[in-house]
Parts: structure tokens; sequence; C-alpha cells
């Protein structure tokens, strides 16, 4: 991670945010919002999601999507892939990191991509290979992430152990970073620390992210939970995208504005200009509607003397930054 | 507090939620309200403000709320005063707790209350000896409550020395509680630790409180930070009432519901029945229109099979329970 930031944002409304929503984002208005939040200073943006466009009609255009978004200078691409023939598209493409999915909830997996959950982690063995194979080791990195391993709305509760076994299965496949998400947004913190807590004893240094929903008004709750076990990478949608559209109003992925805001106050830094990051709603709003974005920041506006030159400099050389601020 | 909780969640929405809403709220709607909660589990209701009526008419019927109020058998019935005039109307009427409430900001005390911040300490002194002098030390609990603590939309940031010096002050002064309020939403969790900290070293055992606003997303995130310092007692308004006027939609104190669904969810009992709980939203709602409510739990509902009755006990008797749950 980039010695100059304490945290990695995430964005992940092009994919995660869009992948509900029945209008069709143009794909010029994608690429906009992409360089926009890329010049307020995030560095990594889940761009598409390669699933059959007769599924998801919203990912129709993720090929050109990518191809142009390869072209902006220090952004990491990432693509969700749902199986290897979504891979072999994403890696033929040369995008920078693959998001590969397997639902802990075996329920969930079932309805989600119609196989059983060890089918889906055997296929991620097969994604390693098909990159090694084609020499981009050390150039594509492969994450996994672990959907609805704090909840599921078939299953309720996942079992810890069950989570911890994922992990396990796929670091060992070869899996460079995991993801836990709580995909239906039924987390809370002292959750967030059992289960973080478990995968990171279960695979060492591997790198961990967070991916939380504010469906029930928990996020940020949960990315402080997070922070104190050391997790330093978060996804997060711009807008707070992503939320079930049979649910108006329900907020989906953790609103990127708020999250940022927060990181910010608390001293640690995610190289995001907050004002320039605000100005980048527009893209998704004209496509979709002002109504939809959520954001309490966007709302309220920032504090009154927010973080003047010398208060930011206190916080970022205070012996109070929270513990492992440098670390994963 | 009561043995059979973990933490207290204190309802002040017929005071803070509706002091700057001009729709003045029927008496008998304010009682259905204050009735139906208390039905639900809560245990402590900020009834009323003890205001000159010229100022806030919401609070015309402050009396009469309060003695029906005191009728609820078992509720702690607390009201807000501002200054002398205002403690000797409540204790007359015999309130079981007052909360007198001071901004640590200089400037936003001149423009709240238009006297000096040393004056409003001193005034508490007054309210200390005329509760005395009335017989009515150990029946009627005197807690102070320091607004703008965690930042003012006047001067900003605050120094946490100040908290601290306005603390020991009132500890001092007599104050049998402490609440420390995020009066505009500027806090974050690293701010929230150091201020709470800070204070406790202080004033040793006496109860402390915090009381934040979700104006900025980061309510329950800092309620994290907070029982994380072994902070066991809570303000939240039902439907998050109490946001600015001038911000329509923007949150104001946190949400009684989604603050009961975390703390439940993370095996802390709050005596509160989040079903019952969310019943009661229709007695604001009837008055001031449901648009006027926040809330995410409103919004999304329950998890899928939440908390059956296994997993219940199993996470109340857990070791990996918040250390500090039976504390302050």
């Amino acid at each position: 991670m980039d010695a100059t930031i304490d945290v990695l944002v995430r964005e992940v409304g092009p994919r995660d945010g869009l992948q509900n929503i029945a209008t069709v984002v143009p794909t010029d208005t994608k690429l906009g919002w992409i360089r926009a939040e890329f010049g307020a200073g995030v560095r990594e943006i889940e761009v598409a999601s390669f699933v059959p466009p007769r599924l998801i009609p919203q990912f129709a255009d993720a090929d050109s999507v990518v191809e142009q978004a390869l072209r902006i200078d220090g952004l990491t691409v990432v693509a969700l892939v749902p199986n290897l023939r979504g891979a072999e598209r994403a890696l033929a493409l040369g995008v920078h990191k693959l998001d590969y999915v397997v639902s802990v909830s075996r329920t969930h997996n079932l309805k989600n991509v119609r196989r059983e959950r060890e089918a889906s982690l055997q296929d991620f063995e097969r994604i390693v290979q098909a990159r090694d194979a084609a020499g981009l080791k050390g150039r594509t990195v492969l994450a996994a992430g672990l959907s609805t391993a704090l909840g599921c709305s078939y299953e309720g509760r996942i079992a810890v152990d069950e989570v911890r076994r994922c992990a396990s299965f796929l670091a060992e496949a070869g899996a460079e970073e995991l993801m836990i998400a709580d995909t239906v947004g039924y987390a809370d913190p002292r959750q967030v620390r059992e289960v973080f807590q478990a995968v990171r004893a279960e695979v060492g240094e591997l790198p961990l992210a967070a991916h939380f929903h504010d469906t029930r008004g928990t996020g940020l709750a949960n990315v402080v939970a997070a922070l104190d076990c050391g997790i330093r990478r978060f996804d997060a949608s711009l807008g707070g995208l992503g939320g079930c559209p049979f649910a108006p109003g329900a907020s989906g992925n953790i609103v990127m504005e708020d999250l940022v805001f927060m990181l910010d106050s608390m001293g640690l830094r995610t190289g995001v200009d907050i004002g320039a990051l605000l100005a980048v709603r527009e893209f998704p709003a004209s496509a979709l509607g002002a109504d939809s974005l959520a954001g309490a920041i966007a709302k309220a506006g920032l504090p009154r003397h927010y973080l003047d030159a010398a208060q930011r400099a206190a916080l970022e050389s205070s012996p109070e930054r929270p513990a492992g601020a440098t670390g994963h």
C-alpha cells in the first residue's frame, strides 16, 4: 500500500452500486465518474462485473469500461468475476485486480451462482491456474471475496468457523487479498471484531479488506470495529449506491464521502480530497437522479473550521494515532 | 443502573427531538409517545425543557407533560433546565432528574443562553443549593451536560482541556452524572475516545453519559468508541428527531431504534423490545408526518432469523462480551 496513506478506500459503486439498478448508466457517465473520482484521490476502483450481459445488462459495456479505465495512469482497475469464464475475459483485458466472490452461506451461493459453495471454491483454483498460465502472476492480483460472511438473508447468522474455513481454502489456493463482506447489512461491531480476528489468525499477514453495507445503519460503526482489528482497506460507494431496489431510500454500500470524512477526522490519511469527492456525485446523479444518492456529509456539509493545517498536522503526528495505522 | 441491563438508552426526543420543530405536538401525543416507549422498555425519558414558553412554544405544556409522565410507575422522568429559574420549576414538580446544560464553547454559550460560560457554570452551584434546600437531595438527581464538547458550529474543534475543566467544575459542584454532548454532530470516534478518557480520568467513578448527533453519519461509530471507553449510558431519539430545521432530512440525534438494534446485536442488554419500539414511531409520525422520521431499521427491517433464543443466550453468556459491560 502507498506509504503516503494510512487507509485505502476503494470505490465499488460502478460495480456493486449499479448491479441492482435497472437504469443502464451510459458508458461515458461511468467513465466520467471513474476519472473524476480518481482525480479526487481514489486510487482503486472496481469498475465492472464480468457477468453474462443477458443477466445484468448494466455490465454489457464491461469490456469498454475496463479498457478505458486502464488508460488512467495510477489507477488500480478492479473487476468482479463470478466464475472462470469471467476471469478469462478480465485477464485477457489486463485488469489489474480480479475480485472473485464466493458466498460463505451455502444457500446464498446456490441462489446467486447456482452451484455448491465447494464448487465455487474449487473454481478459484482454476482461476489461479489460468492467471499463472497466462504469465500474469505478479501482474494481475487475485483477490477473493467472502460474501455473506457476516449474515445471510436466507440463513441468518453465519458461523465464524464457516468463514474461517473458506478464508483458509482461498488463501491456500493462492488468494493475494481477502475481502470479507457484509453483503446484506446484518453485521454489528462485535461480530466484525470476532470474524476479522478469526480470519486474521487463520491467514496471517495476507491483506484483508472489509466490505460493509449500511442497510441497518451500522456501516461506519463496523468500520471502527475493523480499524481496531488493524484492517486498513475498505470498500465504499459514492452516495451509498447499491441499496436493494425493493427498499427505496435504504442505503447500500457505506457512503464513500462519509467514510472519507470519518477517517480524515480521525487523522487517518486516505489521499482523498473530500471537497473534490463530493463534486463527483454529479456523475451518478445525472444518470440516476440526485435522490438515488445517500450521504450525511453531502447533506450537512463539513464542520466549520474543518481541520485547518495546524490541526491536521497535530493529528497526523500524534502518538495517539490509532494503533496499526501503517499496518494492513 | 438496573442489574438486568448492560446499557441504559435514554429517549430525549420529546425534548431535543422537538425543540427545533415549529409544529407544536399536542400534549396527548407527547404523552402517548412517552407511555408507549416506556411500554417498549425504555426506562428513562427526557420529557420536556423548562425554558420560557415565549422562547420555545413547543414546551408551553412542560408542566403538564411532566406531571402526567410522573404517574408512569418505573419511569425516570428527566427535564432539561437552562438556568436556576427552570430548575426551580422542575424541582417544584418533583422531576426525578434535572439535566442542566452548559456549552463548553464560550461563543455557543453566549449565543444560546446569553451569558458567559463561567456564569452558567456558577449557576449550577445555585441549583445544587436549591435542590438541597428543598430537601430533595437523594431524591432528585442533578445531571450536568457539556454541550458542544466535541465541536461547535461557531468555534470548530474544542480543546480537550476545556472539556476537562468544565467537567471538573461541575463534578466538584455536585453533579451526580455528566453528559458529554456532540451537539452539532462534528465528532469522530478517535476524538470521542480522547475526550471521554480525559473526562473519566478527571471525574473518577461519576456516571458518564454520551449524547451524539448523527448529522454527519458518525453517530453509531461514536457509540462504538464510547462503549470502548466503558460508557454505558446513551441518549437517542426515536426516528432521529432533532435535526436542524434548515437542513431537511439531515438526521438529528442518533436513531433510538438503530442504537437498540446495534446494542442488541452485540449482546448488550438494553431491556428494550425493538419490535414494540418501532411501533412507537406512529406517535411522532401522526403529528409531524412519517417523512420527518429517519431510521435504517425502520426502513430495512430486522435481519432474517434475528437472534433466536439460542443465539441470544449464547451472546449474553459469552466471555467475549465487551469489557466493562456491567460498568458505568
